[in-house]
């Protein structure tokens, strides 16, 4: 059973408070609101998704790499996969 | 009328296909996705938000510091807004 | 005269600064030091070129796309270089 | 004796380039060279460690958190200093 699941009920309410930011630029273009208060809006999302982006490096990290049950094979599909998302990440 | 508006079609899908990504990850997790996926799709969100951040940050830039008939005032308040925007998008 | 020279010396003592940080991480390397020592010396050392980077953002979207004796080629040509560092600058 | 040595030449070669990067920031500065090549200089300079910093934190994984003959609380030690670095990265 995946660990990040919808009974994670923070993450599940962090991805929801992202929806709604995102909700917000999109009424924010179709308002016309000023250009500075978009511009922020914006930044404020991409702060929201790297906190989400952490939250589940944080996770996946304990749980597919260094997790104590796990086979040698498991481990270095689990740092692949974690590295993959951190080069991503990082553009 | 700000130039940032609804009639901006391409940044208004922009900002729909990242609403399509954020729904995905809430579904992955109600779903009970591979943990794996959902890091994925995080990555990418974020990846569709920073390039959403960049076509503002070029659009702002041009309008509303770069544009011929500004005020010095208004140029520099412009200025303020952006470097304020790309401190917090940098983080 | 370019206006970021050797006179501004918070500038100057900053570059400075990392050219230390980078030292410190080749000195760690040669002293086979302990990997969380060097990975956590080379993350400050880019927080510090992050810092350093914002720095000179600022300085130079004031004094090349916002001054107030440019003409609007020149604007737009300061504008253009900032675009091309800011996407360089968050990859 | 820790993986990341003055024995991984390509590390150490990495390392010295960046130095190089920074020191041709300096002279730049002390030259009073445009401020355009500065700031591309800079921009260069930042993806140059952001490179460093992903093939360090390549390698700290694989050694210290997925590395076959570690303890479980080793294990947990290697994501503690792993994340933390990331977290910082990431600023």
């Amino acid at each position: 059973m995946a660990h990040l699941t919808k009974d994670n009920e923070a993450l599940t309410n962090r991805v929801k408070r992202i929806a709604g930011q995102v909700d917000a630029i999109d009424r924010a273009l179709a308002s016309s609101a000023s250009c500075a208060s978009i511009l922020h809006l914006v930044a404020a999302t991409r702060g929201a998704i790297n906190g989400l982006m952490e939250e589940i490096i944080d996770a996946y990290l304990r749980e597919h790499v260094a997790g104590p049950d796990l086979s040698d094979t498991a481990r270095a599909e689990g740092a692949d996969e974690l590295l993959a998302a951190i080069r991503r990440y990082a553009k």
